[in-house]
């Protein structure tokens, strides 16, 4: 997995033959996938690309019904706000996606079926790991309960924290991500949190909050303290103003690059684009 | 229009700002507009991109449905075999599209409103000239009645050819257009011909027979006489068996090539992408 996805300058020619992949966000300027991934292409020499689509929530089923029907697609890739929506549109998806219930992959099969899968979470901690920090006895406080919220908390189980404190504006959403981990990991202490980080060893912000000019902190920004390790999923900008406030407190910070990084080569691997 | 759009070996990087372009066929594998308008698109530092979609006829309504929605779309390019039927799925057409029956590209506005036009008409007889050929007074030999060749057929009379002779396996699809062209070119002789070239001074190729091994020929090759043009719409491959055919007998032959190059130029005008 140790890649190296600098982006190149140019992408690869498209040509008739060239299969298909997208990604669906909204908004999508900040994306960094397109060409990350299509510089992966080109190292792999693989005549593949991947292209940005902008769109609308309640407009995501008319847009995968498209891609269903588009027999040069090999799949897409399932971003912000979209991650949760679209496992209602997928015929399969496997059992991780389901126990998170969210996908961030989609593969099209050749008779259009549509097979969901999520990544971001086994991305999130192997950025971790590529950047010497091991979440394995951790305690965590986890900002959000949606889509890469999910796929994190059950990555961060998965790699054997202690303990998991969720924050999430709406009470009811952390609870059931409470619930859906139980399922899986019934021995993990899981606690429904306020705002404040307390004083749990990592800090991740898992929400959207901090992409857009103006968004308010996604969690108490004064109660951070030197030792704790705070992570970020956003990629752009790459110094949120959490991370800006973490590194004026002398946290150790991690940026939101690496997960995304980490999980494109599986992302190709699993829409059969692989080495 | 003496744009000089020789295939770039790469294309301009895909980013999450890049504005989106397709172009929908069956079969894809011989397209050339994605590498010609990616070219272009790099020549005029455009941040764009063309990509092919496969798609069914029996699936246009789904995947049109989907870009309609697909707020970074500036449209589509219509090719074989869907420029008749996408007309139905705009909005609006414009005059020269409603008369043709047929579009060639479709710009998606701001509201998701589908706005049809055609221009290869227009792009082959241009293509003509910048090969020297000047239809104006010609008598023409036209095989197909579809939507390539509407546009061509209007476009050639646009430029003031002195007769037309249709042929087509369906007689009802050229006797569709002589009335047609009757509505906008009262003056203008049409005939429905059989697939005898006889002794027009242009014969026109505008099916897609040629593009596929082991394809029919288009009109009977054994009757071209070597005082003749022959023209093809096929781009790929460059050299069909009718060229081959008019080549042997000597005739004067026009690629398929420039009516692309022509109009690609146009379309991305049309698209909102100009110079």
């Amino acid at each position: 997995m140790a890649l190296s996805l600098s982006s190149s300058a140019a992408s690869p020619e498209i040509t008739g033959s060239t299969t298909l992949c997208a990604i669906l966000a909204d908004p999508v300027h900040h994306l960094r996938a397109p060409q990350a991934f299509n510089a992966l292409m080109g190292q792999w020499n693989k005549d593949a690309v991947l292209v940005p689509m902008h769109v609308a929530p309640d407009q995501l089923g008319a847009v995968i019904s498209g891609l269903r029907q588009t027999k040069n697609l090999a799949g897409f890739l399932v971003t912000i706000p979209h991650k949760s929506a679209v496992i209602d549109y997928c015929d399969v998806a496997s059992a991780r996606a389901s126990a998170v219930g969210a996908v961030n992959v989609v593969r099209r099969e050749a008779d259009g079926r549509l097979v969901g899968e999520i990544l971001d979470g086994i991305g999130f901690v192997e950025g971790l790991r590529q950047n010497g920090i091991e979440p394995n006895g951790m305690s965590v406080f986890l900002a959000g309960a949606g889509g890469a919220a999910n796929a994190i908390a059950f990555g961060l189980a998965e790699a054997g924290i202690k303990s998991l404190g969720i924050w999430n504006r709406t009470r009811s959403k952390s609870g059931d991500l409470r619930e859906r981990l139980r399922g899986l990991y019934p021995q993990l202490p899981v606690r429904i949190a306020t705002n404040d980080p307390g004083d749990a060893d990592l800090v991740v912000n898992a929400t959207s909050l901090g992409l857009r000019d103006g968004d308010p902190p996604p969690l108490d920004l004064e109660r951070l303290q030197a030792r704790q390790i705070v992570a970020e999923i956003i990629m752009d900008p790459v110094m949120t103003p959490l991370l800006l406030a973490a590194e004026v407190r002398e946290c150790r910070i991690s940026l939101g690059a690496p997960m995304l990084d980490c999980q494109l080569a599986l992302m190709a691997d699993f829409l059969g684009i692989g080495r």
